[in-house]
């Protein structure tokens, strides 16, 4: 990752798909790099639950029931809701309506075209039967992107192609709106490799069961470092052994503090004569260190029931009033009327309806809605 | 068209997409079908214009503009707003959103088997172009289809397949939900053949520019039938004629009341010795007739500024209710928690603009914007 805490007075969006708790690769791969910014930029993170059903839609309880446990995870490693927008996509519906006119701006080849979804189709195993939603899945991001106005994409290289198609469709609508009501997003790679997971066989996946979550207790940190993928010819202590695609020494190189120790630690492997079990005590201890306030924090914040809930509300209000606003924009370009730009004020009472509730609006909303039952039920 | 007057307590879906004005192939189509039912049964009818954007985005303010004019034209074919909910499908918003949740249980391979949508690229010379949006749209369609609970479409042939995945996506919505929230629609098959243009080279159609329009006036509806396709070899009056493919007696066919007169005018040119023009003027007396109070009633309902608008808010009213009812359901199905189901009624104050600023909820509503526009300038 490029470096995230010089960045000032920009626009970020990230995000997660909330399918299962963020681990190591996450930690490493964005997670850290959204605590840097958040004090000085306008951070927005998506708990994108309408994407993680585009690949998910038979599991989609699950889906939802992550959502809790992936905000607990934000919490874990850092990131402070008051400073940050963490919104849930479904809550959002202007994402909706965006992602159905930008639709119009994309062809199917294009989308068919972009290197990330074909790999993804290919390890999905989807085969002829690709849902829809899963093909549209980068217009429904750059609905994301644009809605929030983010100049900064944190991501890896794969997302490129997906900037990429943002900017394309953002350039459309503005030349259809005759000025530029959406920004050109800039993608901000990260260059911390993907971590692989503790078998080596492939990059960290829960799915794949080769992941250490942010969420897991000691033990199983600890089982998961013992079982980690070495060196397999690396079979005496006294032989010498393998560095590169040994998973412990990715791990340290991602996670020790101390550069210069790793690098002796790895001079003395590769000579012959320092055991496996010396490395994952090292790493243990190390990761133990990690985890443990972020496990903390994260117990501290599962004990009060209602956090996560006021916390998306929250990022709900903020959020649903921003992308409201762009998509007045988006349909005045389209030549569409009124609805949202009138009553983008109006249609935030309904993020008010507690405080409403609360005060002497109280009776009026209650006669009100009374009225509008009546009517239908007539 | 099956005979639409005998139906009882149906919902019933129709619509059109606001390319152009409507033409005597609408009339014949499925607009006149459309008066019928509308004492007994819950009909609605969509101004489809974001489906009329998937093939038309490159002239979207045409598609904004149509709009008006086919309201026009549904009240100059005897449509009463009263009694029918006439309303633009990009004011309602549910709709988009069902349209991505369904999007994750239809593939895209089912959707380019879809012999209609297979038909409509290849005419519309998309080649390799196809948008997103168009290829999507038969899902946007069932949306649209089962957000209002439609049991009956009155539809064309060509619409079977679209009821059907409309069905498809029912099912698995209901298999999700573990009870029937979405009802399986039916077709109700118009057997109506479709009208051939004025130049017999086609259906009747604005943009290839061979239609008498509903608000044409007795000028071109005049000029048009004259031009209008006979038998090109049909040169002297004494001279044997076609009636087949002859389009001035498809034209009677559809619409002279009187189908005995026309049996005989059809043996008569057989035997020869009926001219063209008799039957031209014949029809233009059968036209002029039919389309004279039509006008009429579009005229006085032009002159009225604001009724259009008022008959759009009328429709959207009732209509955003329904549709975000049917939202809230699939959205539980989806694993999807609370908002349009807890909020339907808040986000109907939406709806409630005007009542509220008149009646005594006007300061405290003042209030809570205020409040709330605070919040994000802070």
């Amino acid at each position: 990752m490029q470096d995230l805490s010089t960045l000032e007075d920009k626009t970020i969006l990230t995000g997660d798909r909330p399918t299962g708790p963020l681990h190591l690769g996450h930690l490493a791969g964005t997670l850290q790099a959204r605590v840097a910014p958040q004090d000085k930029n306008d951070v927005t993170i998506l708990v994108a639950d309408m994407q993680a059903l585009t690949d998910n839609a038979g599991r989609a309880a699950d889906v939802a029931a992550n959502v809790r446990e992936v905000v607990l995870d934000y919490i874990a490693a850092g990131i402070d809701p008051d400073r940050v927008t963490i919104v849930r996509q479904s809550d959002l519906p202007a994402l909706s309506e965006l992602t159905m006119l930008y639709m119009n701006l994309v062809t199917v080849p294009r989308l068919m075209r972009i290197p990330t979804i074909r790999e993804e189709i290919a390890q999905r195993g989807f085969g002829d039967g690709t849902p829809a939603g899963f093909l549209c899945y980068p217009v429904s991001q750059a609905a994301d992107i644009t809605a929030f106005g983010a100049d900064i994409v944190p991501a890896g290289a794969d997302q490129a192609p997906l900037v990429e198609i943002t900017g394309e469709i953002a350039g459309k609508v503005n030349r259809m709106a005759g000025r530029n009501v959406l920004v050109t997003p800039t993608l901000m790679q990260s260059n911390a490799p993907r971590l692989p997971g503790i078998d080596g066989a492939g990059k960290m996946s829960k799915s794949a069961g080769n992941a250490i979550a942010l969420r897991d207790n000691p033990e199983e940190i600890r089982a998961a470092v013992m079982r980690m993928f070495t060196d397999p010819g690396h079979l005496k202590v006294s032989d010498p052994g393998k560095v590169e695609g040994n998973v412990v020494f990715t791990m340290l190189d991602a996670f020790d503090p101390d550069a210069t120790a790793v690098e002796d630690l790895k001079h003395q492997y590769r000579a012959g004569g320092l055991g496996d079990m010396v490395l994952k005590r090292r790493l243990d201890g190390i990761l133990q260190e990690l985890l443990a306030p972020m496990r903390a924090r994260r117990e501290e914040a599962a004990s009060d029931a209602g956090l996560v809930g006021h916390i998306l509300e929250e990022g709900r209000k903020r959020a649903h009033m921003t992308t409201m606003e762009t998509l007045g924009d988006v349909r005045r370009a389209f030549g569409l009327e009124g609805r949202p730009g009138r009553s983008a004020a109006l249609t935030e009472l309904v993020s008010l309806g507690e405080d409403c509730e609360a005060g002497k609006v109280h009776e009026g909303l209650v006669g009100a809605i009374s009225a509008s039952h009546t009517r239908f039920s007539a």
